[in-house]
């Protein structure tokens, strides 16, 4: 089943009606409507309620009948029984698409998986889709649309989407998203994967023009062999990062009654995710890291990185953490050698890779020659530059951007300093394609997962 | 030798001499005056340059002799040849403490060795300490020093202590500690490390009453045997958390060239490490995640985690993480259990660790109710409260400082939102000693270090 364009539709409606959502701020629905409201959303919404009084200023409806609109979407904030009585409206009224956040299915043992059952058999027999049940709602930025019970925030546009098998964690990300100066594109809270799987939602990402990366928060599903055969199909086109849980028993068993699904073995699925091409994470702040480079550096020739600082520690750190991970770090060029010297005018350098510019790179312009000569190495496919923040020198930002618009190769840079102090510098360096971390250990996830994806996207080994 | 003294005096200076500082920005010495007066030392400051301009304001000498006043510290940013120079005009004024942040000494190779080795026979000849050659400088926070070449920034007062060595790895710390809203007690970049080693630094922070907790950044000594045996003594009083490289060749040669120490095996020092009772980090985010906890939470019981949350997911990947840690994530009794239900008043909760209380624990005051319940349970040692931010909905900041109050277990918060949204409520939690992180991986991280000092403390396994 290709539902592309059905989730499509989930993703861009037009209109949108909110069942259960009141007149009071405590209310879920109300909650929704609020969300849909402050995202800057441009189609309709109509809050639907028994006692009808506004919402945030909307006119209410008592149900779904008396608004006698089209709607492209309905987002269910009720309890299972009263679900199922609006997914049964929803198909005499013709509505394709759903959204529940409404818990108390699959994941509340046997008495709600019959009732989840009886869902998706309604769902089905009136070519209804969904997304939940037991999901946080969507986002998709393009639309301005934050349909979820928590209001969007400092959002930007970007083309990051992300699936996750948990509200909660799905919000730590677009959380660690705001922290690294990021945007994104769609998020879907997959919740049970009622009517739609994992496949299904890579099926719609695999085309989704504004989607460049994808991030997977991943707890376990009943169709393995379906995800891993639309992933490995995804990831020639597009990255997949996926972060899963379920090592321990107590992990297994908290996943099965959070969205019904058992976390199997993890050890199964970690191997069929490396045999599948995609890639992985163990931390929502390795997924974000990852993705940040991913989503903005151009794919390098090989995985020779060369690294330049003004403060040896942090190469260090860089090199040794790069090796482990597969990159090279070779060393330069003769040509190379000699033009550095002829910059840097010392002897009292080891002309090596990492190259420590010591006290002459303190100066944004000799550090910016240097990184110039070392990008045009042809030994080198990927810059590392690491600079520190002090208060009476500025940062090599023009010079790095210049560097990259001339060779295009990838550059990954480390800029040291609080979030406050950099700040600035990230915007510039992220609107020119340039990924800028704060500490060189996220810095190596993200070179590491470019040098990665790059190996697995066009070797056949992986297909 | 125990230069426990000495080093107090370099770190409590009454006076301070800047060799080498010039009038221009661009000069280090000049730097150094600058961070010394912006941090707010309340001691002398004597700039000294032959030049004799003033230095921001301050009077210049033309050398050590003209300054005719008690001197405790001379900060030394010269080349090697003249700092041997201004080392022996010290030993002839009598002074007995010296920073010296210049370079091209042993890290240099052969050469640089042969005067390192010069440097410190004076140095021994004339009953002078060092910290360096080769150093950032040092910062202590309770004396409003900050004597480096990058000013202080924002740091506040804790209870932390750092030693680094290396410079840009040290102020990496520093940005995290901003970034994660603590403070630090003293910091010192040990370099070269020439007259004094890593165990005259241990044992100096050991007996020093504002030091709480000790953070090394280690690339290798020429002394580890004496590193061992103090870390041992000092790790019984106080935890030692230890991040090291040095798994590769490169970066084993490239340390030889930073502090002109060779890396040595890493295996060796991680077993070492391991087997004296020191903690470990990989990374400087999960250094500072360790210190965090470790400086504010105090000794549990025993390894029982309590986790409640009203989002599932996160506390998945925090029992999943904490088991594999050591953690135990034992069952509520049933006493706690039948308490639970009175407060949450549903069947459709699972009353199991970790309790998702769902929908009923987005209010606080609920949520405040159930993690005193769980706390009060014999059965559980550390709580693990995960709350998200929703812009209608309030933080439990004070039920967690009530119920840490009533019990005095440690409790680590993890509050899901982005830096803004939980900045003041992180300020709260701080000042009542409940470490609390915005990720759950960082959470695992400071629990983890704490059951595990817990452990090592008071075993003889390790001593």
């Amino acid at each position: 089943m290709n539902d592309n364009n059905n989730i499509k539709k989930i993703m861009e409606p037009r209109s949108i009606a909110v069942i259960g959502a009141s007149s009071e701020t405590i209310n879920l629905g109300n909650q929704v409507v609020y969300s849909i409201l402050k995202s800057g959303y441009q189609g309709k919404i109509y809050p639907v309620h028994p006692k009808c009084k506004p919402v945030h200023g909307l006119k209410a409806y008592p149900d779904l009948y008396s608004i006698n609109k089209p709607i492209d979407l309905v987002f269910i904030a009720l309890n299972p029984l009263a679900t199922i009585e609006v997914v049964k409206m929803c198909g005499r009224l013709g509505i394709h698409g759903i959204i529940c956040v409404s818990g108390g299915f699959g994941e509340l043992g046997e008495r709600g998986k019959k009732l989840e059952k009886k869902l998706y058999q309604i769902a089905k027999e009136n070519n209804i889709i969904f997304i939940g049940p037991n999901t946080l709602g969507i986002i998709n930025i393009e639309k301005s649309l934050c349909a979820t019970f928590c209001p969007l925030g400092d959002l930007k546009k970007g083309n990051i989407s992300m699936l996750s098998q948990s509200g909660g964690v799905g919000y730590s990300f677009l959380n660690e998203i705001i922290n690294e100066s990021l945007g994104i594109s769609k998020w879907i809270g997959v919740g049970n994967r009622g009517t739609l799987e994992f496949s299904d939602y890579l099926n719609y990402f695999k085309d989704d023009d504004n989607t460049n990366v994808i991030a997977i928060y991943f707890e376990g599903t009943d169709k393995p062999r379906e995800f891993v055969e639309v992933a490995n199909e995804v990831r020639q086109k597009k990255p997949i990062v996926v972060y899963m849980v379920g090592r321990s028993s107590i992990a297994k068993e908290a996943a099965l009654t959070h969205t019904g699904s058992m976390a199997s073995s993890y050890k199964i699925y970690s191997d069929i995710f490396d045999q599948f091409g995609l890639l992985k994470a163990q931390s929502i702040s390795e997924l974000v890291a990852k993705c940040k480079t991913l989503s903005m550096a151009p794919l390098p020739y090989g995985s020779r990185v060369g690294i330049v600082t003004m403060t040896a520690g942090p190469s260090i750190i860089a090199a040794d953490k790069l090796i482990e991970k597969g990159a090279k770090i070779q060393q330069f060029s003769k040509k190379t050698i000699s033009k550095l010297q002829k910059v840097l005018k010392t002897k009292d350098i080891f002309y090596k890779n990492p190259l420590d510019t010591d006290g002459a790179g303190f100066n944004a312009g000799i550090f910016g020659e240097v990184i110039e000569i070392i990008l045009g190495d042809p030994n080198i496919d990927i810059l590392l530059p690491i600079f520190s923040y002090f208060e009476n020198w500025r940062f090599p930002t023009p010079e790095i951007i210049n560097t990259f618009k001339k060779y295009r190769k990838p550059i990954i840079a480390c800029y040291l300093g609080t979030k406050t102090q950099v700040a600035e510098e990230i915007e510039h360096l992220h609107i020119n394609n340039i990924p800028v971390y704060t500490t060189v250990e996220q810095a190596v996830f993200g070179i590491s997962a470019l040098i990665e994806y790059n190996e697995i996207r066009d070797n056949a080994k992986y297909r």
